[in-house]
């Protein structure tokens, strides 16, 4: 199942790509029972892999993201920046699935059909899994980091317990050990508005027309728990959208609404419901368990705004470790963006995680 | 267009009703400009007008409230409660737009056809001048109070600058002066989850299916606006629904599915989706001005976990006033429920509303 052709394609000799690559990396028994019988990952690496092979950094992404980290996380990663890829070896991956070129119910099945509603639930774990395989490829034995935040800091956590072994540090950012209710309940608000719109047809709806309007409902609800009421009221306050006053009727009418309507219309065109409702479902399930079998030393950051992934959150992780006798460090950054700031905020958490790696 | 026998049946020696009646309140000019020819306004009331007719107190219920204020505001209103039939007389109305009674979208418009898409858009003045017309048709000149939380208390804010003279004093709970656009948001999402639903059809359904599960999935969103994230975790932590473990499906998993998916549905049974659409709208244009001309007595509450109606927004309501020159009292109560909290607490909530009330 594994292509030589590749491992020699992404050699250390090879330079920072910043073009996705593929790796097929086998068939995947899922933890849920469930056989996917080829597993295809995207991905994309900056820098070079050093002799010695411990100079590999692995980022994953958020929900929405996928493995072109050095764009979403422009922040953080690239020359210069914390994640250095003069020093480093980065790689993003695309999680499993995703609609970004990893295997996912939109992917073509050995049927030549589209999974859609064939696709097997996923877990963090099984992401994880895809993702060791593709460091396999790659003949990295042991990550220097393995970072995220959000659903890409709950890999980042699987990691150091399911691979305990082959991580020396973790970086878990605006991220838990486990969904709150309410985080759960915002997810399946999402999902239900995919599951009831007419054209979900149970997931198989490939050859037809697909159900953006639950997706754009979906996107909309997402992007509240994203910002803060402060980022919202700097953002927009009650500005009118190009207009003086009211028009009275349901189009329009607030600024707010309309960055609704173009962040919830513009996900449309870019990712799959189906992604959606399996990664959402997966990080639902996620209970980060057996902290003491990890062997890294922790970095997690929370934002004091973000009430999606809450400090007490991360204070959470921060207490497991702890008394799991790990290294670790916590640090609150007080930024106004809400959850979102883990994205936007290069120079605060870049510090933390300058001195995190460096240590 | 007002109805004399309804005065009639309605003078002090009506005792609690505890049904609803019905007032013709004549044509509206609506402040959009349209104009609604005929309307009607459900209400109930309890307790007896006194002589001096001075003893009248009108309650406004929140968005998907009903006249049955006796019902939804249980432990505030009755015999010995702090808005206490035994010496109030107790009004609660079904507001404008709403689908309890009051002309609404889905009442039948002259030409014998549901209103739809043809009714106008309505604000919160035009709720309060319907109301002020049943007070007229009462023979009540002057409240003794009038009260709200949410949608409420925004209505009773408006009769205070709309009908100065009319109001003594005014309890407003869980609610502000205007929305942020962190509420504008929220309600539109769920404005979009029923315009996307495609049995919407611009608003006039009511020949087949409604747009329920765009109703429903607003419904959703509004249950995860009105908890806190304490909340959540006590009413539902991670628990699954009638199972031992994950059934690795989209069906219902945790709890909080099951809450949300019951709520949600339970809606559609009783709520008119256009009218979901058109008190939101309502009360997302609404904006408190002209304070100054406000002669009541005021009394702001709000709870520390509500974080759909903030505790800085009713500091807000209390600064307004106060540097207004009103004679006006605020407090914010520490209880963990978030917004709901306004409709689940008598005790605290009631203290302080007894006080005010005797003052």
């Amino acid at each position: 199942m594994i292509d030589p052709a590749l491992f020699q394609e992404n050699e250390r000799t090879a330079p920072s790509s910043d073009e996705r690559l593929f790796a097929d990396v086998g068939a995947l028994d899922c933890e849920s029972g469930k056989r996917l019988e080829s597993v295809t990952l995207a991905y994309e690496t900056w820098g070079i892999l050093n002799e010695d092979r411990n100079n590999a950094i692995l980022i994953c992404h958020a929900l929405s993201g996928d493995s072109h980290a050095i764009g979403w996380w422009e922040r953080l990663i690239g020359p210069g920046k914390p994640f250095d890829t003069d020093h480093y070896y980065v790689i993003g991956t695309n999680a499993l699935g995703g609609c970004q070129g990893t295997t996912g119910p939109a992917s073509i099945s050995p049927d030549g059909k589209p999974y859609g509603s064939r696709f097997p639930m996923i877990t963090v774990g099984d992401m994880v899994e895809v993702q060791a395989r593709l460091l396999d490829i790659l003949g990295i034995e042991r990550l220097f980091c393995v970072a995220g935040g959000s659903m890409g800091g709950m890999q980042a956590l699987e990691w150091t317990v399911r691979f305990p072994s082959r991580v020396r540090k973790a970086f878990v950012t605006a991220s838990c050990a486990r969904h709150s209710p309410m985080q759960i309940a915002i997810n399946e608000v999402g999902r239900q508005a995919i599951l009831r719109d007419p054209n979900y047809k149970g997931g198989d709806y490939y050859d037809g027309d697909a159900p953006a309007h639950g997706l754009s409902v979906a996107r909309m609800i997402g992007h509240i728990s994203f910002l803060s009421g402060e980022a919202f009221e700097s953002k927009f306050s009650r500005r009118l959208q190009n207009k003086e006053k009211f028009s009275m009727d349901f189009g329009i009418e607030f600024e707010v609404e309309s960055y609704l309507s173009y962040q919830g219309d513009k996900f449309t065109k870019r990712f799959d419901p189906n992604s959606l409702l399996h990664l959402t479902r997966a990080i639902d399930y996620y209970d980060w368990l057996n902290v003491e079998k990890a062997q890294s030393e922790f970095l997690f950051i929370s934002f004091t705004s973000d009430w999606l992934y809450t400090p007490q959150q991360s204070r959470e992780l921060y207490r497991m470790t702890s008394e799991a006798g790990k290294k670790a460090t916590y640090q609150e950054i007080d930024l106004p963006y809400g959850h979102d700031a883990f994205l936007l905020d290069g120079e605060h958490q870049g510090d933390v995680l300058r001195n995190f790696l460096n240590d």
